[in-house]
């Protein structure tokens, strides 16, 4: 899924720091690493426990984020967001960490995850004369925190906690708090780390996976509990566990596809989890051929797993062009479906002839694998065979990524040989879930895998959690 | 007060139509028209009863509406609004028109004037539950309509708007009706036009002042009343007054300086009015000279009568820049204090020698004065009296006008005297308030005129109004 | 024509000044001071005499520079221009000042004027291999001196200036010098100052017209002369004579409409010339009504003398909207025309069952009086009398003024009494050229009056002058 | 060297067509398809043969060009410029292709690489009167161009050609033809595509290299030889050869580094070539190991060739960030030297304590060679051995590459063992210049080596060849 921008988006990444005096610039570079779990806004608030200031802007954290900006974020503390859109629209009134002034002071809020409850909450509160301000699931949040009877803001806080149905990885500032929380089944990661501030005290990070800790040279300290409500104050880190126990249902597709691979989240590095995915795969699907290639980038660990467990040379025989991060604009009239082109070129005297194992990690719609497919057998392969190194997708994520519907999915309707036919592959494989399992192992029954099975571990109220938020649909906003 | 924007704001104008196919452009030539009334920014809200789309920008609003702004504005309803910041801090989070979407459905609103109690509105609202996103005083009425018990709309309308004390003038939109209301003081003013349609049907607009009639070619109906809410729906206007009866208090200072000369409104002719502030000034304080000099713009129809009046010849001896409207910055090490010199140059051919009497029609801080007095001494002048076509100003307004404190106001603290002395001027003379009045007459009574004798019609919960909306006074959030 | 915008456009202004540290801020309010003369771009040139750095962009002199471009162009010596485009398409690579860096160095200029000779000139040097980079006719300047075989920068210029023919004032910038020139006609007005520096040193300044000098508090020197090139470096102005002797044919358009009435140019006060031709025709066409209403602002000074000479009271018939400099972007599908109305209102209460004198300084198309004449009509005038402070324009100007073409201008093919009934006035009445000439007597001689009587003082090559510099007419570049 | 945009540019990419509707989009494509060869600025000229336009801007093709920018790009001819300066400052004055309009009508040029006897020919045209409007070499063509006494344009560019020497590849556009041209030595690659039109006729594209063909479709024909100058009309290609036959030299350095794997130039494929440098490192260089780690993306194709021949396995033991593409502002007071970590990261699990042999493809100053091996120390390796598939770099670029000076380049003064030492790796091997030879045998003497050797094909006037350019080293402009 190296086009996986096309079909399967993270929802979001958070950050979190208290107790540096670069506390924003720091966030900034967190953000930074975590790009690619939502590309849609990016914010940060700090404050040095008097003046809060937010800048938020839409677009990548590189390019929102100038000396200028990030001047005027001054303080110890801050948090972070990138976002991706699971839930409301887009555009700048959604786009968090959200700040509120409320009866308790100041507070600040970034949300990773989807609420299920979302709708049927924001319609009670609505009743009641809340005024919501944004399309998102997350608002909810502060709205049952503004209303909370508990007088002091934790309190408040693990009050409207208990409201909340679905997957919320949470950071939150207030005037003297940062605060990350967990949701109980623990749909989305979060880490906790440590870093020496100027004065060689501990300053305590929070970031929603490892390679934010990385690039700070902060220090891996834990992560944080499915559950856990990690409150830093002048004194550190201390916990609480608002929610009754519940079994952790960690996102196992944050392993195949969405945590950058030099990340070290849910108990494991993800890359060496790929790899192992990758020899996995090559021991139930092996294959007499040539050599293997990888779909760059995010099918490189998976086929150097393959190639190892395989004993076939791995070959780049699809070279990626370093510049498709940026928009690229396709001409009008032009000629179209330039998206896997303008992204990967096949190495044709490297394929002419040969028999290629191609690797990839997931098959969403299908239509990024077709063209990539026939972009190689164009180059001269005369047998492409296709593995995928996990399960067909069949069911919608409610959890927040965005999935397409259930009938996008070419896995919801069509077995495996259909879909064989349909790429035009000689032959397709998938990971079994089983096989997948065994790579976690001994904690399987800690994910979930819902969008393999449908199996659902926290009941959703609409099947398309998105609509009911939205009385008024068609209304839209710009302040500029 | 030909530089008032230095010294003395208006805060805003409203605008509202209900029943033309091009609401939105309409819209915008009256907010155009109405510019004068508040620069620091300005937005529109249209809808076709469905869709409701808006678009609020900062600046003046032939600079934030283009083609393709006003493209998206369809729809047969709008509501418009410039704004100039008397309470809150300024920036585009508090820029209006408001919008939201409560359990009612959409409701939009704009608003001129400045309520007294909001202050402690908001606290008390804040420790129910409500969240501000804004730091204006209007936004407490939005937060009154959502929790209001009432049913409708409508009366949950009325029933907000019974807790507010102060000036408010204000233009609503639901996804049904246009709505204009007057405080029972009528502070501001508000005038209803009609304007048929494509169809040939009428449409019907609100809007601050005629001048914004007179451009879309409206007829002008009627003044909408003291303590007046006027309801707009498909069968046309129709009337309730939610308010205890009140003695109107309508701003004497929109005559003397604020609208536009061209505009007719508290049942007079503006420039008619002004005229005849000249001739009654000049009735008061005759003065033996060669010529009158209007300082431009606004002193002009004041000199026309005091020209007729004295009999004196009236001569252009200062020149205003045309260019003036724009942002001027001075550059950073450059001779200092260009201010009114960028503005206006004086005749020095036909200043040379002569006794002048400079005409004006108030003194705020008297900085711009000193200055006039100065250029006009420096190009030759061998006597300098100055007339004033009100008089003079010892108190702030706490009703929507943005005037420098208590210790600001030059004739809070100091004699005419003392003031002519420090102009430097051979002679100063202000009308009197009876002079003042016998050009409303019989309507005396009808006025506020707080400002030059402290008498404040609606009692005032802190004198410095705007400060206690602030809890988080450093807070700051900048989003785009 | 107040609306002269819409019809008739100066061409440019030109600032220069030497020996002093805030040469660029001086410039800046020059220019800003002079944006009458052009607000298409705006240009500055500074040089410390080893940087030189130039900051160029379109729109407004309030709009292009901010502290940032200002703070870029330090030294002691700068050239400044705005630009209103007569020959050459408007677009940046048009705007000036051009700076050039030849064989003898850096070279900067800003020309006021138009060159009739432009087309034939240029066409011979790119016969030899020049390469032009604009489509003005100011140039061709810059060629001629790079390829004059003079040695020096001075003497190269003084040859290149014999072989332009047409209108030019110019201000240029060598590493060392100011050289300012007036054409031996001296169409377009060039004024000296002189300035105080840090140092208590004299600074020297050049600018199109006094008021410029007037703003930074410069003391008006004297006119440069019809002919004259006057060359500043450390030691002061000194000048030279490069032309043959000639007639002087300054424009005398400048007194009726360009140049700002606070300016003295020519020899004279404007205001005072404009109020004189006012008083001159109230003389030759006196006519019986209840008051004078100028056209605001142009009108103002014509009015007050003809109010005077009249013995009528003037009254402030027309309100002038304060907004109008800026862009006001007509709504696309709205109703048209709103050209006049945005900027004017007339003052119904006034004009109602008058008879009124409306005056005004030129017809050129003849529709914007035709919109005021019904504007004033509808708001209850019973009679309108139009009066003229000049002669009916029936020739196009080739010497810097952008006028329609001889077809488009309604006294090149209608008598006095066609127009009248075109305009639906009740009389119209036009200044006599003579009565013009008298205003500015003793020096008849030395005025251009080709627009009101075709006779041209320098032949025109093309009577459209401005189209042979376009060989690739459809040619257009953007770089930003 | 995956940081080469730290040390090493290309100077420029160029395209060009004739003959499609699409012209401009299809420029468009191949420019992005280029975009590795020059970030800085990138412009399209296009044209039917009547009306020619163009757009230039600064930074990368996705940013510059819009749905708006290309719409205006109409006709059936267009060429294209990617730039990275190497000869002339940045800025938009010097961004290509330029396009002038001189006697003999349009001219629109793109060039890569760096004429040496640029400065003479400037200083002399300047002497002769020519104004140049950039401080590149490339305009000097240009002036030559407008100077030859030549009739016809095809001539007269011929005989420009023959004053300059260096390296240049260029496409021409006038108002019939376009125009490829190597030069003599045929330093920097082009090549020749065909593709049909929307009328199924055949249409000629050029470009720096196929990669940009490959993008839009067409069919790679053959490259354009050195010393051949190709021209386009509605007849198809034909070729003429105005240069003294020489001997080829090609820039090796294409191969190492520059030119995308995927293409093909210089008669070879680049990604087989770099796998065969692997093979040939490995060979002359092998080394005890647990892995090989590419230097991701350009070490990829290398390692792949020397895990092969070395039999160790590949591993993706650093992971680069997908988003480096973009600016990264490094905060102000942050820890600094972010720059190789934004980027990558290593994968700890994989590398501790193992025996790695880290591929990269140059050196080039040796600071982002440090940073990366102390990095993967760090993460726990015990042995960094590190392999480089290219010789010593000891002699900067004169002919189009932008090296650092003499100076800065480590190998210029430093053994293989001193910069081990530096670097701190356990061993470090270089390609030998023979075995670089091997791999494009049977030509080794067709290839310009020059960066290993010292031994210069063309002379160069000035070692510094850049400076000379600016008479007026500190003069700058902006237009905007």
């Amino acid at each position: 899924m190296p086009m996986a921008d096309e079909s399967v988006h993270e929802s979001c990444a958070v950050f979190g720091i208290h107790g540096h005096d670069e506390a924003a610039n720091l966030t900034y570079l967190g953000l930074y690493a975590l790009q690619h779990r939502g590309q849609e806004s990016s914010g940060i608030v700090a404050s040095d426990g008097e003046r809060v200031h937010s800048e938020i802007g839409m677009g990548h954290v590189a390019d929102i984020f100038d000396e200028e900006r990030l001047s005027k974020l001054g303080g110890h503390m801050a948090i972070g967001h990138n976002r991706y859109s699971t839930a409301g629209q887009s555009g700048i009134t959604n786009a968090q960490p959200f700040l509120i002034d409320h009866s308790r002071g100041i507070l600040a809020l970034g949300h990773n995850g989807n609420l299920v409850n979302a709708a049927r909450l924001r319609r009670e509160l609505e009743e009641k004369g809340s005024i919501f301000r944004s399309t998102t699931d997350s608002e909810v949040i502060l709205h049952l925190i503004a209303r909370s009877s508990e007088e002091d803001t934790e309190h408040a806080i693990a009050d409207a906690l208990n409201h909340l149905e679905g997957a919320f990885t949470l950071t939150m500032m207030t005037r003297d708090l940062l605060i990350g929380v967990r949701d109980p089944h623990g749909f989305r990661p979060l880490v906790l780390g440590k870093i020496a501030n100027n004065r060689g005290e501990p300053a305590w990070v929070m970031a929603s996976e490892t390679c934010a800790l990385d690039l700070i040279e902060a220090e891996f300290e834990r992560e944080i509990l499915p559950g856990e409500m990690l409150i830093v104050d002048e004194n550190g880190p201390r916990s609480i566990f608002p929610f009754p126990p519940s079994q952790p249902k960690q996102c196992i597709f944050e392993f195949i596809y969405f945590a950058r691979p030099d990340s070290h989240i849910f108990g494991d590095d993800v890359y060496s989890v790929r790899r192992e995915l990758g020899v996995q795969l090559a021991r139930e699907n092996p294959v007499d051929a040539d050599m293997v290639i990888p779909v760059p980038d995010s099918g490189l660990a998976v086929a150097t797993g393959y190639a190892a467990e395989s004993g076939l040379p791995m070959e780049m025989g699809l070279v990626r062009n370093h510049y498709v991060g940026r928009t690229f604009i396709e001409p009008q009239n032009a000629i179209r479906n330039f998206g896997v082109k303008v992204k990967l070129n096949p190495m044709r005297s490297f394929l002419e002839g040969k028999r290629v194992v191609v690797v990839d990690d997931s098959i969403v719609r299908g239509t990024t694998s077709l063209k990539i497919v026939d972009m190689i057998r164009q180059a001269g392969a005369i047998k492409v065979h296709m593995r995928i190194s996990s399960p067909p997708i069949t069911s919608p994520c409610y959890y927040g990524i965005d999935m397409p519907t259930h009938d996008e999915l070419i896995a919801s309707s069509n077995s495996i040989e259909e879909i064989r036919a349909h790429l035009l592959t000689d032959s397709l494989a998938y990971l079994s879930l089983e096989g997948l399992m065994k790579c976690v192992a001994p904690r399987e029954g800690d994910f979930c895998t819902s969008c393999f099975n449908g199996i659902y571990p926290v009941p959703v109220e609409f099947k398309d959690a998105q609509l009911p938020l939205f009385r008024e649909l068609r209304t839209s906003e710009h302040r500029a």
